[in-house]
């Protein structure tokens, strides 16, 4: 094995040589994964993209990773559509417009908020949605309604790729979003004819942020960590939602 | 920064300094995330371990990196149990013995197997449980179905951060198993009193694997990436089970 390849496998906290098998005691053989769980504390949602090239090939690469989790009965149901067309992302924004504006107003009006606090909240939700497609490019994930597990599909495998994406595409310096209502599933299945078989996990844009976004707020580690038991622990309390 | 703090961001494919914020170009600067690709090529589901301990503050580390997936609304509706306590674990155990058994007679049955494949079938699936109970430590993924936005929780939040702890698992050199029916709900809500409130997402054992399996059957990667649209794209074929 070279030196370099030796180097990032310790890199990304694996220990020692052959990618086939490990022997010896890996746990005392690991190396510092710090670097590694780097990554997980910096993904974040971005919601505005620079129109820098996003190459094919770490699209790739970061699909190679989104499909190594876990599935059901091995079956990896995932279809990953990649959308770089500007024409059709433009479709896609202009679709987004027309179903989102009445459902804010909507959602807005049955909770009888002020009307100055719906057009604060209108205001912020076309913002985003105007900034979701700055992207140069975007994923939709897909999982087959006809796997053998295809309930599992939809419940676990295809979350689970999604957020692999996410974290691959960290690494490579892009920021993500998992957008669901964000852009509602009929703008994906209307404008880029994907068919009913499908089901859709999330899309997301895939580029480099206009800038990050300062960290989310984060619970208490300790709030979510219960052990033995959850006799006595404390349920958890809503976060203020705050973009 | 630090030499070392400066290298581990390197590894992980983070290039630069700060970790507030990045200025300056991302991509060109992104450093080789190939490191850190890797560890979700080596994750594995893991069926039966050694006894070797895992450390509390590894399964802290492996657990603050499984909370950084999106979440709707930022709720963060995690519970994460962890269990170490082996009278616990022999007492579920016995109850997926007693829940698992009758299961696998009556799918054998309703598929009209053979007596030999109905034996098969059942020895596979004890020679699991069975592996499946050899780790030190286990933790149950669960959701808050109180959340602000539960429905998400189940269907997003939960197994994005299961699928991460697996990742975070296997860069400390862990194997996981995202078990669902592999330990049955009510063995873990039974034994582990878990309250209604909250929704499993999985269990998985944490540990030294007593080996790496081989990789399981991986589609080519071509079979799942569409460009612009799925029309005259192959549906996925099944992927015959062999774990």
């Amino acid at each position: 094995m070279s030196t370099t390849r030796r180097k990032l496998l310790r890199c990304a906290g694996v220990a020692g040589g052959s990618i086939a098998r490990f022997s010896g005691p890996l746990v005392a053989a690991a190396a510092d994964p710090s670097g590694f769980l780097e990554v997980f504390a910096r993904r974040q949602t971005v919601r505005r993209y620079k129109s820098d090239p996003v190459p094919d090939e770490h699209v790739r690469q970061i699909l190679d990773a989104a499909r190594r989790g876990p599935t059901c009965m091995n079956q990896q149901p995932w279809k990953f559509l990649v959308v770089r067309d500007r024409a059709r992302i433009d479709a896609m924004k202009k679709r987004a417009f027309e179903l989102l504006v009445p459902r804010i107003e909507a959602a807005a009006r049955s909770k009888q908020m002020p009307a100055a606090e719906i057009e604060n909240r209108k205001a912020q939700a076309l913002r985003f949605t105007e900034g979701y497609f700055t992207a140069p490019v975007y994923v939709v994930v897909l999982v087959d309604s006809e796997s053998s597990c295809s309930s599992y599909a939809l419940m676990h495998d295809g979350p689970i790729a999604a957020g692999y994406l996410m974290l691959a595409a960290r690494a490579f310096g892009y920021g993500t979003a998992y957008l669901t209502d964000g852009i509602p599933d009929e703008v994906t299945r209307d404008v880029l004819a994907i068919p009913k078989r499908y089901q859709r996990i999330c899309v997301t844009p895939i580029g480099v942020p206009d800038r990050w976004p300062a960290q989310a707020r984060k619970r208490k580690l300790e709030e979510m960590i219960a052990y033995e038991t959850l006799e006595g622990h404390a349920p958890l309390q809503p976060v203020p939602y705050n973009p």
